[in-house]
């Protein structure tokens, strides 16, 4: 039997018949203190050779060295690390907490359909599909239409866990053709605070939890892509675009206090934030309007700015959530200054013609959400068989 | 005021403000006994002219009335009948029923990719479309081969919820171009029992906590489409293909023992174990292996049968689970034995090459439960956006 077993290639499942005892001295490294006496041993399934070791997937990885591509061609392999099981057990209690904290709000999930008729939210990045009888067909860049419909249609408070699809031909560490969206749309009563207030108690529980009940999948995470653990607040920090333009203004920075911020302006604010009050977990809000959606609201004191906000992890915009425009004539109003054709976007704007309560939401991915967490520095590395512009399988 | 608000739409969205009272006598027919003397009201959104009441879409329907085109076609408003908002508050609780218990029972979520290379598992019904530098993709049919690969990946136990798409070219009362598929797989210990154990202990759980939880949205969904409470056992249960067979042919119907049911003759299986077990949701095992997919564990006593299973409610099919071939010679041997062309499934098959455990699982359309669970007699009644042949708006 002995010689049977010293033959078994690496990664074979086996059965095992034996006797189970206490063992007379503490097994270093070992986290079952356990002697098993093998009386029989089957082998399940035989491993073939491998095409990438365990060990070598499980190691830190060296500054600039790719094995990325060849781990992610072996993925059923590369899973097998610590740190991958660590980070989609993190992932599943992500989305746990992420409906759990929802429904105990009155939310109610919701599917809605991925197949669209014509382009989406149009523009470039959107996939292009024949439907069953040849009719033009795209997947959903976002839940966004049918979310606000059901917001229409009384059901008050809703959420989806769901596919999203980006077309987009830009490999970046934060991008994925395909990622599953956590989006939220709910009435409001008196301002899009309302949703901020989500936001805030629905991450600092989630955060809070996941340092709490995630240790063992933290740490194994850890040892491989080591992170210092997410610093933020109790109570989430607000800062208004204003606010943080002058921030930025005081550091030296300059800044269009009417245009939109880019990436390295964000991370130079997240910096800024993190020495001033302790955080890398924050709300940047009222943004002017020219810089977002045409379906978003306007501030009432001043239509130059807009009732919304993105939400930054370690200096990365994660969420992107705001009031939307209830009040049909405004849409068309607001889309025709966009130059958009309004026949075009005719069903959105019908939804709104029979009654609709001021409501409004974000949608951020889950698996961005995970990468920022754990500090990561990769999205691949955060989806479980992911897909980017060069890469469909496996 | 009184002037104003007599003119107010109907579906009109208003805030008031006024004196809240105890009333002196009961109101009739209202679920909250409170009387508002109004003071102020403000028009929040005034509904247009309604291209459909909602107290007719509230209405039971008259047989072989077809009046459902039209409220699918406004459907934000057919949405907002009392029936439609309980059945979508049950369906979001099933989905939560559906996770709870399996991550009680060690499960881990996942979300495999819905956009694959080539043309899935292959078949008419497959969407196709251009990935991002014109590659050749589809949409998947099921979470099959991702399910199975995290499996293979040491996840042990996993589940998804997410979208599916079928482009089949049949409207009928029971299929849709787009569903949400609740699907499991998980390593097997000894036998297909142990998949067949959790169908039983998720359903039963399920059926127990609607019924306990949702009476509220039960009744309102009742009122509209009368239905009977459904007649399950607290231990499903089982009977083998053979046993269903000979049923069958007690009663005098002519069925092939080596062949499948069709659905006339489930129904009538259905009525069968009604009379004679007293439950309207059973398990239907050992399958011919020639009726199940070319993946299909087949028994170890007699390779003409197969690991598998389906589930029935209300003399409908609803599940469809299996042990998975894990060995990949079998896996080559059987696809062949059913003339695919083992290059086309390449990726499938090697999955298994490097340690595979024994496992299986099975899959469950969400909108399917929620049809069965309420005796609802059309899958458009618990899609949110039913997409189908000829829909795919709005």
């Amino acid at each position: 039997m002995v010689k049977y077993a010293s033959k078994l290639s690496r990664e074979s499942i086996i059965d095992i018949e034996g006797i189970v005892s206490k063992p007379d001295m503490a097994i270093a490294g070992a986290s079952q203190q356990v002697d098993v006496q093998v009386r029989k041993l089957y082998c399940i399934s035989r491993a073939a050779v491998l095409p990438i070791e365990i060990e070598n997937a499980a190691r830190s990885e060296k500054p600039n060295e790719d094995g990325q591509n060849t781990r992610l061609n072996n993925r059923v392999l590369d899973l097998r690390t610590a740190a991958n099981l660590g980070i989609f057990r993190i992932q599943s209690q992500v989305g746990t907490i992420f409906r759990q904290f929802l429904l105990s709000e009155g939310f109610v999930e919701i599917h809605t359909p991925k197949l669209i008729a014509g382009s989406s939210e149009g523009g470039a990045s959107v996939f292009k599909l024949d439907y069953v009888k040849g009719q033009p067909a795209c997947l959903a860049q976002s839940p966004q239409l049918h979310k606000q419909m059901s917001i229409c249609a009384d059901f008050g408070r809703v959420f989806e866990v769901g596919s999203v699809f980006r077309a987009e031909n830009s490999d970046t560490h934060r991008h994925l053709c395909e990622f599953t969206g956590l989006d939220i749309e709910m009435e409001i009563e008196w301002s899009y605070c309302e949703v901020m207030d989500i936001v805030n108690s629905l991450f600092v529980n989630m955060f809070d939890y996941l340092n709490k009940n995630c240790e063992k999948e933290l740490e194994a995470v850890r040892r491989q892509y080591p992170f210092e653990p997410l610093k933020y607040l109790p109570e989430t920090l607000r800062l208004t675009f204003a606010e943080g333009v002058q921030m930025l203004k005081d550091a030296g920075v300059e800044v269009d206090p009417m245009g939109d911020l880019d990436t390295k302006k964000e991370r130079k604010l997240g910096q800024i934030v993190l020495e001033k009050y302790g955080t890398e977990f924050y709300i940047l809000h009222r943004y002017p309007l020219a810089v977002r959606p045409f379906y978003t609201m306007p501030c009432d004191d001043n239509p130059e700015y807009s009732n919304s906000f993105d939400v930054f992890i370690r200096g990365e915009e994660i969420i992107s959530g705001a009031q939307r425009i209830h009040v049909p004539e405004l849409l068309v109003e607001r889309a025709s200054a966009r130059g958009i054709e309004v026949e075009t976007i005719s069903t959105y704007i019908d939804s709104f013609r029979y009654g609709a309560p001021p409501h409004g939401g974000f949608g951020v991915g889950l698996e961005r959400v995970v990468m920022l967490f754990c500090g990561l520095n990769n999205i691949h590395k955060t989806s479980l068989f992911p897909r980017d512009p060069d890469r469909l399988a496996p």
